[in-house]
């Protein structure tokens, strides 16, 4: 784990790194070294690690209820190389769409494909972050909306150190039976109107995962337009399960 | 409006009342007399204004948000007279339900009866209440599930003093009407496992909601098994759209 950039700003410190292929960020409250819960920002599709959705929801987990956040780039986002067999997809799924194919499928199997690398590659962000003195091996949490739903189901499925996760403006075509392997509390998103996800395909998902204690959030509009109280209610999600 | 008893314990004060017909209970924090949001408070079917969940929520609204809290006693329910004519739809509904009917359109119809009641004295009661010194006329919410949204759906439409509310584990049937009129925020609370309410209708209800701001919190289990913290979420929702 190589560390790019090191700055402070109100009380937050920001590291920039790169692990092996994964550039990523890391944020930490200034101060004293010592063990504290870490949450996974996983972003979505065409953001990065700093897009300023991830950065304002990690400088607010980081200042409001002290805890680590990292945020490492998806492959062919951010810092990282193009892929070129990933858009050669999306290029002919864009095609199949014009032609009348459903997209969420077409999707849902994208993000299957994308997942086989980044939960590896998560998992071992997971392992050198919480080898920091300042970061330590607290309890773990997963954030994802959109791509980072897709990529943050089978991560959380796959993962026993996260104990509880945000997720949401996804369906459930191809990952269901990874839902059903999840069994952490879940505070699950859904767009009523959203363009892009199908509302029973959103439900379904909802309906999949295994966790005793999940609850949906559901808010009128569009994909992109989740009410900023529901970031106050991810920070006390996250609050009441790893604080 | 005649009070019965003024007891204080806590900080918080409880006076029982009976207006015209209507028994009920208010609740107010110690201190001195000031305008302040009151929370209306429909009580569920077989419970009372003084039921061990109705109280739990009032005497937290008074200590942790210092607001006012008003609970009615529904015809037929608490220290009100049995009512034959609800006694006699009530026995028929059963019977119908054994010989097969569908239960959720013969609890909405009923809930639309004994609305036509309870609107009115409803209103009565804010206007009461609002007019002693240590209520005052400050903004106004409503609270209510299962029984208390079938009869609340109407009484938000109807009443412009209420200004946000919460509701569930209602379904749509007798209401979308009436659901379309209301345009105040609602946090609206549904039991995904809901043995009583089909999941459908619920949705249903929520989606016919006419206000801009409106959120969904679904949670597994069946009609009695509310999450506890939904309860925080019912204060924090009020606090932030009346405080």
């Amino acid at each position: 784990m190589r560390f790019t950039t090191d700055t402070s700003s109100d009380g937050i410190r920001e590291q920039l790194f790169v692990l092996g292929e994964i550039p990523g960020a890391l944020w930490t409250p200034d101060g004293p070294a010592r063990p504290r819960p870490l949450i996974l920002l996983g972003h979505g599709g065409g953001e990065h690690k700093k897009a300023p959705a991830v950065l304002t929801l990690a400088r607010r987990l980081v200042a409001e209820c002290g805890f680590a956040v990292v945020a490492p780039d998806v492959p062919g986002h951010g810092d990282r190389p193009v892929q070129e067999e990933y858009d050669r997809i999306a290029t002919a799924n864009r095609a199949r769409i014009e032609a009348g194919a459903e997209p969420a499928p077409l999707l849902a199997e994208f993000h299957a494909l994308v997942a086989r690398r980044t939960v590896p590659e998560w998992r071992a962000v997971l392992d050198a972050v919480q080898r920091l003195d300042h970061v330590g091996a607290g309890p773990v949490g997963y954030r994802g909306i959109s791509l980072g739903c897709g990529l943050g189901v089978p991560f959380v499925a796959a993962e026993p150190r996260v104990r509880a996760a945000v997720l949401g403006l996804g369906g459930a075509i191809a990952s269901a039976a990874e839902a059903a392997r999840i069994t952490v509390p879940v505070e699950f998103l859904l767009q009523w109107d959203d363009e892009r996800v199908p509302r029973a395909a959103a439900l379904a998902l909802f309906e999949a995962l295994g966790s005793a204690e999940k609850t949906l959030h559901a808010n009128p509009g569009r994909h992109g337009d989740l009410p900023a109280f529901e970031l106050d209610g991810t920070l006390r999600f996250f609050g009441r399960h790893l604080g």
